[in-house]
């Protein structure tokens, strides 16, 4: 199709989401980092990509989207004969599949992105230090997801199903990050989620998409 | 396919959401009713369905799912050819329409289910007053929304695009809660999302999806 621009910072999970996706279908593109410091974000050029301004922001010729998960998608359809095949054709398998995207969406990121935002990225900021309340109530979230999970995984290799999906990529950013922190026992805990996070954070387009992070100021 | 079986209750706005896509897409269903107030949905029977003990959960056959847009988007996939087109198949309308779906779970429904949830569903419970400073917090997120909604539909009838489509089908049960609440006034101000307001909850199906009310204890 058109030429491939993806707009973040590779620090921002949402942008490395979209960063892996590119990988996985190893598709070339051209990444335009943009300086939250400065507010690049909310400034009219990036207002036009997306109008609440956050990133990422992608392009494909004409073709531009916002939200990390819908970029995904496109990516996945619109590219379905290159690289790792990230949906299934058989419609129960891809019905399975769609529940464990939303299960991501709705379930997982609420509390992960807040362990993570408290953890990590407050301080990188200079937001100052992790309120305390806030992750222990988001963590205690957190376990109840990943005791579905552990249950989900002891049955099929991914959450997607019986190979690596759409829905096991969405996760790899803040399961990354909260390998960093105090939530790491939640995945030790459990033996099923713990292979699977090893497996889908060892897999060569998510080192590809981390490796972006080199380059960053 | 199969018999398809609909777990829900009719008040329940995720359940709505499901029920809408269905009528839209002129398919027969069961409605099965989960009393929530029993705890029905945290029972073992329910949980073998949505390990989450959440409604709505969903039926075709031998395909059981759960997540209320992880089913709305197996139908317009499976049902393509039945009813509302709810997709779009030129690749650059159906990339925006993704975008506005992903909008909706991501931007408009936390807040907009919060402001619901205090003003309609807790007292329903009998979950005493709303907390007055999380419907003065999340009404002001929801009009930065709004916002950005009036900008898009000044240009496009629909968020999905130049006709009705899923990512609109997804907003009616939060925009006809909101509008039995103070939160109407920030539709009311808005010309564009007003029309689109009245537009969506006036379709045939959704009006059927409500009717669905009536049935209930
Ligand atoms: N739901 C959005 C989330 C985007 C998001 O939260 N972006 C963050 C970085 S990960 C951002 O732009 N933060 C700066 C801001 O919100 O001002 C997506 O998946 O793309
Ligand atoms: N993301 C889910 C949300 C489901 C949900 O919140 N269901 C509510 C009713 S609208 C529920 O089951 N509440 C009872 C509970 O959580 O115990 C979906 O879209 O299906």
């Amino acid at each position: 199709m058109g030429v491939l621009k993806l707009h973040g910072h590779p620090y921002s999970g949402a942008t490395l989401r979209v960063l892996s996706v590119l990988h996985e279908k190893g598709l070339e593109f051209e990444f335009v980092p943009i300086d939250l410091a400065t507010g690049e974000h909310k400034k009219e050029h990036f207002l036009s990509l997306n109008p609440f301004g956050q990133i990422p922001a992608f392009e494909d010729g004409e073709i531009r989207m916002f939200e990390s998960r819908a970029i995904t998608q496109y990516l996945a359809h619109a590219y379905a004969d290159r690289g790792t095949e990230l949906l299934f054709k058989e419609t129960k398998k891809m019905a399975e599949m769609s529940v464990w995207a939303e299960v991501e969406a709705q379930k997982f990121d609420p509390p992960a992105s807040k362990v993570a935002f408290e953890l990590i990225f407050k301080p990188m900021i200079g937001g100052g230090a992790a309120d305390e309340a806030t992750v222990a109530e988001q963590q205690a979230a957190l376990s109840k997801v990943l005791d579905v999970y552990e249950a989900r995984l002891a049955g099929s290799s991914y959450l997607s199903g019986d190979s690596f999906g759409l829905a096991d990529a969405h996760h790899q950013p803040l399961v990354h990050y909260l390998l960093g922190t105090t939530a790491k026992a939640a995945f030790d805990s459990r033996p099923y989620v713990s292979r699977w996070a090893a497996d889908i954070l060892s897999r060569p387009a998510w080192v590809n998409a981390l490796a972006q992070q080199s380059n960053a100021p």
